[in-house]
């Protein structure tokens, strides 16, 4: 059986978005040689499947196949862009990023049948309403949250709509010179 | 000058009350000697001032002060029922917790005021919307965040109505068995 993660970079008050429901919020806190590696690292090609829902998947493809990104975030850009990835959408017509198969099934039952398949381990970014759907059906193994010691105030919750609590264990935690900390936990 | 403190446990999402305003979530993750004492440690008398808001106030005056408490948490309850303790409220017409002093004012104007007079330093505990506010005026110095390991889907922020992000500076982290991570930051 292959393993999901969620790895989301978070505000100190638990918003994976900003108000206005970016995610490059959390990307001015680079800077730190060791946070990057650690980041590079994670998203290396071979890491796993990427999964993402439509409006993540719509912001990533927007950036990291165009030359900017390779510019910015070389290390990241390629791994990302060369990494098997699945987008969840009942209504896109066809996935045109690298390497992307688009799926129309329910999440919930997509994933159970892909976790029973072989393959490479499967990694949500982004995505709050695939994540709350796949934590409330209990099918996310491990959370990687790097939290931005930022406060939002506004925001969008990976948890949105969860109906009742969900208690992990703790795996991990590492912290950075810039000032973030990254909180590892497991079903 | 004092410095203005923030204590609140707070859930992997972001929320320090649970869905029906409850605080008590928090607590079920006790049964960690180690960190039994470093909460003891902190809520010793002397430690500072404690500062609510009416919500937060009704709350732990129903709770703290009585033989329940005593039986269940005797180190905690001995140390808030000794502290002086302030609640903002512009319609409680007599504070009847030992040691409590009301304050009607608007909540930044009665803390500038506060925190340029001698005295200990205050910590705010629960009250989100004291938080806010005081967040937004700039007047926290610190805030020492328990991340418990449980994610609650939905709850009160204490950043509620902010109107603009907040950077703040790690200070520490520590975790403890029971999955607790402290996050400690510095304006």
């Amino acid at each position: 059986m292959r393993s999901l993660s969620v790895f989301n970079s978070v505000s100190v008050d638990g918003f994976f978005t900003d108000a206005n429901s970016e995610l490059g919020w959390a990307y001015k806190f680079g800077g730190d040689a060791e946070y990057n590696a650690w980041v590079g690292e994670n998203a290396k090609s071979g890491g796993g499947m990427l999964v993402y829902g439509r409006k993540t998947y719509d912001m990533m493809v927007a950036y990291w196949p165009t030359p900017q990104a390779m510019e910015e975030r070389p290390v990241v850009a390629k791994g990302i862009n060369a990494s098997p990835k699945i987008v969840f959408s009942r209504r896109m017509e066809k996935a045109t990023w690298n390497n992307t198969t688009l799926i129309k099934e329910d999440p919930v039952a997509a994933m159970k049948k892909l976790k029973a398949e072989p393959g490479p381990n499967l990694v949500v970014m982004g995505s709050g309403q695939i994540v709350s759907q796949l934590a409330a059906a209990g099918l996310v193994d491990r959370y990687t949250l790097p939290v931005i010691p930022t406060v939002l105030g506004k925001g969008r919750s990976m948890f949105e709509g969860l109906d009742r609590p969900i208690d992990l264990r703790l795996a991990g935690t590492r912290s950075f010179k810039n000032g973030i900390v990254v909180l590892t936990y497991e079903r």
